[in-house]
């Protein structure tokens, strides 16, 4: 079957089941209550003033009962720092089980050394938001058996509420918890931040233990995560490395051509409409996106604006822009910066959220819902706005969903940044290789050789063009961007789907088919 | 059937289904892993940027599209002081809706104005912790069609997970709330402090209106309830009177006879063995149960001991433990004095928490089954220490089964407070009219006329004699009792059961039959 976007999807994959064409994003809400199923999260009993902690995360592993075919779930808030996820599997696999559906709620290149066992059995399927480095190479080569499941962050949370995907065990990193594993990232050696992503596991899971390197009395405050979810507790010497979660994405670029980039899409931002008081933003964390913070502060200022929340994944410089009074808020489902964690200890208006409350589609009004203004990047925009952020130009899987379905639907302005080509590779053209965001949720793309306005958006298009900005059409712009690097050679796939890009409704908007390697 | 403390009850009741009996405090959890279902909580959905705000109170219930049958709950967080069951019940009477299942976290004086509802087919059935004043009159003598449930607080939230109470509305009131319905009781001219047991119907009803008199900048902080639950929001003059949440019961007793109760009560906890660095301790509300605080802040004092956390109902003088630094934390699911709200507001170790993680049986540890050292009321106990808090003299409901049994069963000492007779009325006796806490989990009863152990308990028995304190049998002491007052006069009841009294984790404990008009 084909789905709205034209891309053609199987009716059925063994491993995940029939499968659901995507036909725009918000023609599931728009049928008002949800007719899908929801699961119950499990009853759990425990005898009163037992003890939870555990000697050795083997220990605990083992008290859970680990089998064949089970579903194993961790956070990624410590992202390039992360070493747990590594030493999990690898007791599973020493234990010898095989089988293990992977859920992840993203993976990044310091998971590469679980890549044997996405070869030897242990590990068979990946639900993640995002996977990369080797991991993301190897599995677009088909290294698993059954299709991996890209999803976004709010989709993940509806994932687990309607039983897509069933986690037995969750494994869940805290830089600071007590006895009854009441948990944080906000504090302790390793503070990493937010735990957004891992509250979800925490009351779905089958079973739940907490591992840090930093127990304290009794209770952990702030709780993240509370006990009445936590059956066991491991102290271990080290989670990670908190040094690495800032990756070089969380830092203001230098690169002139992104600053460029970011300066025209602060312009655009400012004469959309958009830009009043209480408006609420949120910017990615790569190249120039996080760039256009830094220019819409300078205009904030210059006209007295206030705004109402910052979102998403935190960075210090969020909280610069909250301290300073620019906004009032920060919901933060994940601190991209160790740095941010004491302002979410002290900073009451520093709120952390559950990534259901961030961007899941299906409750009463998730943040994304109320957002005004965002800013993304992009791999690849085709001519009608449709965004690749998972697949490179060789065809791997190097990048993540993340919030960008999520918060391009929700925003009233959704701005794309990129430059139209890197090297020799297009970025801007007629045809991505895999869309995650559906073009209809993208308002405008800021490049560095023009500004296009979906044409949908004709409002914005006018305000735009009344500032003396000046508007180009995408499908000029493509065609400039072929004159320069020629047309791009297509990546060789074979006929079998290896993956699929779920869109946040739990429909499928793109597959991804096996590179040849 | 007769359950293990041989109170018949029935296998069946219209209204309510198949009965289980009481086995024991633990007989359940014993089972491990819990075999009963859960029920899964809703999915909802809501286009971005949609508005949650309704005019009136009667706007919203209209549109959540009342029906006859359907079940509306409400905390009762503001206690004395709450308005807002009878507006809502009114407004659903109004437009003619029949045969509601009112299902509220407890019921007080306050509520009397519903009699009427009761009398008219628009109520037909009560689930509440408690009911008292002239709704606690007409139900023991009949007046619902349908059997009321008598559920501890933690037992309330298993139901509601096992979907024994399935609500389709809930109310909330809250005393500051946002647009989007993020909502505490901590701040605003009506504070009530925590929203504990609203918790649980925010998550789980089929829609959700908060309703307050102070709307707030976006967003309200703290946020004792998230928007992602909530459907509409409705901005009314006054939710209740705050001046009215603190009753006679939430103030130190100045009762000589209580006093020296509580004295007595302190001494055998001071001996007990449980008053150690780093106890925990919960005491009730009522008569000398707070009063016991008073001389326990003493030893701590004089013996330099520091607890770990206060739990429970919260009352000023825990806060003033707290600041003194005698507890290093509070765990607040319900204030019982709105001057604790600032408290709740502003120290970080004063945390507020969820009905669930309070004293919900089914999960991986609440906080009662952290609990070293509760001191309880009561007023009713036998000579197998099985207690009554919810049926008076005359056999009518006057009381609340609150967290006694929730408290009682999980905390390693158990004290339970109260004289021994009031008036010509013997509170100490051979049975009582209700059971709502078994004796199992009762281990010493403080009187005026002495202490008596539970048999049960010889270490406790051993450890208070080695003190110098004298302990009394309790078969003697009620038969003193008897001496004084003479044989209680049977309460005169018909066949009929009017209500259950269910124990926290889901079986019936005993019934309550109707009193002859």
């Amino acid at each position: 079957m084909k789905n709205i976007l034209q891309r053609e999807i199987p009716e059925e994959l063994e491993g995940i089941g029939k499968l659901e064409a995507f036909e725009g994003a918000f023609s599931k809400l728009k049928k008002g209550w949800m007719e899908e199923k929801t699961v119950p999260p499990p009853n759990k009993a425990k005898m009163p003033h037992s003890s939870k902690i555990c000697d050795t995360l083997r220990d605990a592993i083992l008290k859970t009962k680990p089998r064949d075919g089970m579903t194993v779930s961790f956070h990624h808030h410590l992202r390039g720092g992360d070493n747990l996820v590594y030493e999990a599997i690898k007791i599973l696999a020493d234990l010898g089980i095989k089988d293990i559906t992977l859920a992840a709620s993203s993976l990044t290149t310091a998971h590469d050394p679980i890549l044997p066992y996405f070869k030897d059995g242990t590990i068979t399927q990946v639900y993640a938001s995002g996977i990369r480095g080797e991991l993301g190479k190897a599995i677009a080569e088909g290294v698993l058996p059954k299709p991996f499941v890209i999803h976004s962050h709010g989709g993940r949370v509806r994932s687990v509420h309607t039983g897509k995907i069933k986690i037995d065990l969750a494994i869940l990193a805290a830089s600071a918890a007590d006895e009854e594993g009441n948990a944080t990232g906000a504090h302790g050696p390793s503070a990493f931040g937010s735990m957004g992503y891992a509250a979800i596991d925490s009351w779905y899971a089958k079973q739940v233990i907490v591992v840090t390197d930093n127990i304290v009395d009794y209770p952990c405050v702030p709780q993240s995560i509370t006990q009445n979810y936590i059956d066991y507790v491991v102290k271990v010497d080290s989670i990670g490395d908190p040094s690495k979660i800032a990756g070089g994405t969380t830092r203001i670029t230098k690169a002139p051509m992104d600053l460029q980039i970011a300066r025209l899409a602060a312009q655009v931002i400012e004469h959309s409409g958009e830009l009043k008081e209480g408006f609420s933003f949120q910017v990615g964390a790569g190249g120039a996106s996080l760039a256009v913070a830094k220019y819409i502060r300078k205009i904030m200022k210059h006209r007295s604006i206030k705004g109402s929340f910052i979102l998403g994944g935190v960075t210090s410089y969020g909280v610069d822009m909250l301290n300073e009074g620019l906004f009032r808020s920060i919901f933060d489902v994940q601190s991209f910066d160790a740095a941010v964690s004491s302002s979410l200890l002290e900073n009451q208006y520093h709120i952390e959220i559950p990534a259901g409350l961030y961007a899941n589609p299906f409750n009463c009004g998730c943040m994304t819902n109320k957002l005004d203004i965002v800013v993304l990047g992009a791999l690849e925009i085709d001519t009608n706005f449709n965004v690749n952020v998972i697949t490179g130009s060789e065809g791997y899987v190097r990048g993540a969903s993340g919030g960008h379905s999520d918060t391009a639907s929700g925003a009233n302005l959704t701005v794309v940044v990129c430059p139209s080509f890197r090297g020799r590779i297009p970025i801007v053209k007629k045809k991505v290789h895999t869309i995650v965001t559906p073009g209809e949720s993208i308002d405008v793309l800021v490049t560095e050789r023009g500004i296009c306005v979906n044409p949908q958006k004709s409002e914005l298009k006018a305000n735009l063009e009344s500032a003396g900005i000046k508007v180009k059409d995408i499908e000029v712009l493509a065609e400039e961007v072929e004159g320069i690097t020629g047309k791009a050679k297509p990546i060789e796939t074979t006929e079998r789907v290896v993956g699929i890009v779920e869109y946040r409704d739990g429909t499928v908007i793109d597959v991804i088919h096996q590179v040849k390697e």
